[in-house]
């Protein structure tokens, strides 16, 4: 099998789009999978991969989502989950042999978590499949500052600390919030070109999506910006033109 | 309706036992859900509270875990999400109410994921159910130095920073490694008698029982030393009866 990365690059070129979008669905519990077939039937040709999170997990279950795991597999896209997990190693372990078996192609983690007895395993098992983990870096709420933001002393900072860990334990991609072109390209410079990164941040939370294609983080992540419009379809071209893929 | 510390004591009180049963099953998908009310059904009134993460969760979802939820309501034990969450208000909030619909008392978070657009509102709205937030402050694992034991300058660390937060955040209760009696003890003199200490680590991971009954942590909370034994329920018991309910 082709390595997350490539099967990334090979639907956003393919899809003509660096928009992942984040199939966040509310309301009520029995309406959720129909809603997110809906959205995900509407833009599957113009996404270049798909995030789910609680919204759907919770209530459902991969058990509940099955539908559009296959559909996303379907149509080519790789199925990120974002439970941006920080748990001891045999309950993340637990959590990757789920999403890895139910067809799962990444996983977000904190990088908070530590390394030994944290997130070293499940960096060996997830690339042993050629699955892919995306670190947290920088979160794009206010409430970032009391930890991402937070100064290390001798003029250290967490973020830099966490785009660095990323680099050291051979994370395929990074998170970093669309909000601050000055963060995404600080985190770049630690990381390299061999990291993605993704931005959450755009649309609903405030960030322009004119000034993230000046930065240069890989992919957007988009939830309601799309899951909220009225034609999701349109939402997702008009954020997915703004610029050619490079 | 009574507090969830309140509800938590009671339960305590009246199954002789503080400790809260982390009923995490491995295995077949399946077979996940009878494993586990198997285990509940045999140790049920020796326990004081239920611990449900990913293990379950991830595969079946809150509608998969139905009997679960039940089983706890009948017997009058507190049921904990330890899904340590980390994510955006938005993302939380959909988390915090899905749990509360679905019959839950409280949930773990990571205060690291900060105040405002945070955890806020998360406070807010598990409070105003009478759940219980459980604030993570110091985990068991290697791998914990790497966060929760960071330095932050000025002779400050993670590990008081979050118990401060705890306090001034009006955490229920917080979570502490039963690995170390030394942390369990400051914490406690940061957060006040007001505030529960829950602690992982016994068993498995190699924390003593015997060491954990002299600290004035509140609920011991044990996982595979139950659930892997041969007698869930002799195990349980031989982990209530070190010292009688204070």
């Amino acid at each position: 099998m082709t390595s997350f990365r490539e099967r990334m690059s090979q639907s956003a070129e393919r899809h003509q789009s660096r928009v992942v979008l984040a199939l966040d669905v509310w309301g009520p519990y029995g309406k959720r999978l129909a809603a997110a077939r809906s959205v995900l039937e509407a833009t599957r040709d113009r996404i270049a991969a798909v995030k789910v999170n609680h919204h759907l997990l919770l209530p459902l279950g991969l058990t509940g989502i099955k539908d559009i795991v296959g559909m996303c597999k379907r149509e080519g896209l790789p199925l990120i989950a974002d439970l941006k997990i920080n748990d001891i190693e045999s309950t993340n372990l637990n959590i990757v042999g789920s999403l890895l078996d139910f067809g799962f192609d990444a996983l977000t983690a904190n990088p908070f978590v530590g390394w030994r007895e944290g997130l070293e395993k499940v960096m060996e098992e997830v690339h042993a499949k050629d699955g892919g983990v995306l670190l947290l870096v920088y979160m794009s709420h206010q409430g970032a500052e009391d930890g991402y933001g937070l100064g290390l002393g001798g003029g250290e900072s967490m973020f830099r600390v966490f785009s660095q860990r990323a680099k050291d334990w051979g994370a395929d991609g990074i998170v970093v919030s669309a909000k601050s072109a000055e963060k995404i390209r600080e985190a770049r410079r630690i990381v390299g070109e061999g990291c993605m990164i993704f931005s959450p941040g755009v649309g609903a939370q405030g960030g322009s999506p004119e000034e993230w294609y000046r930065t240069d983080a890989d992919y957007m992540i988009v939830g309601r910006a799309v899951m909220d419009a009225q034609d999701p379809r349109e939402a997702v071209i008009s954020l997915a033109e703004r610029r050619e893929i490079g």
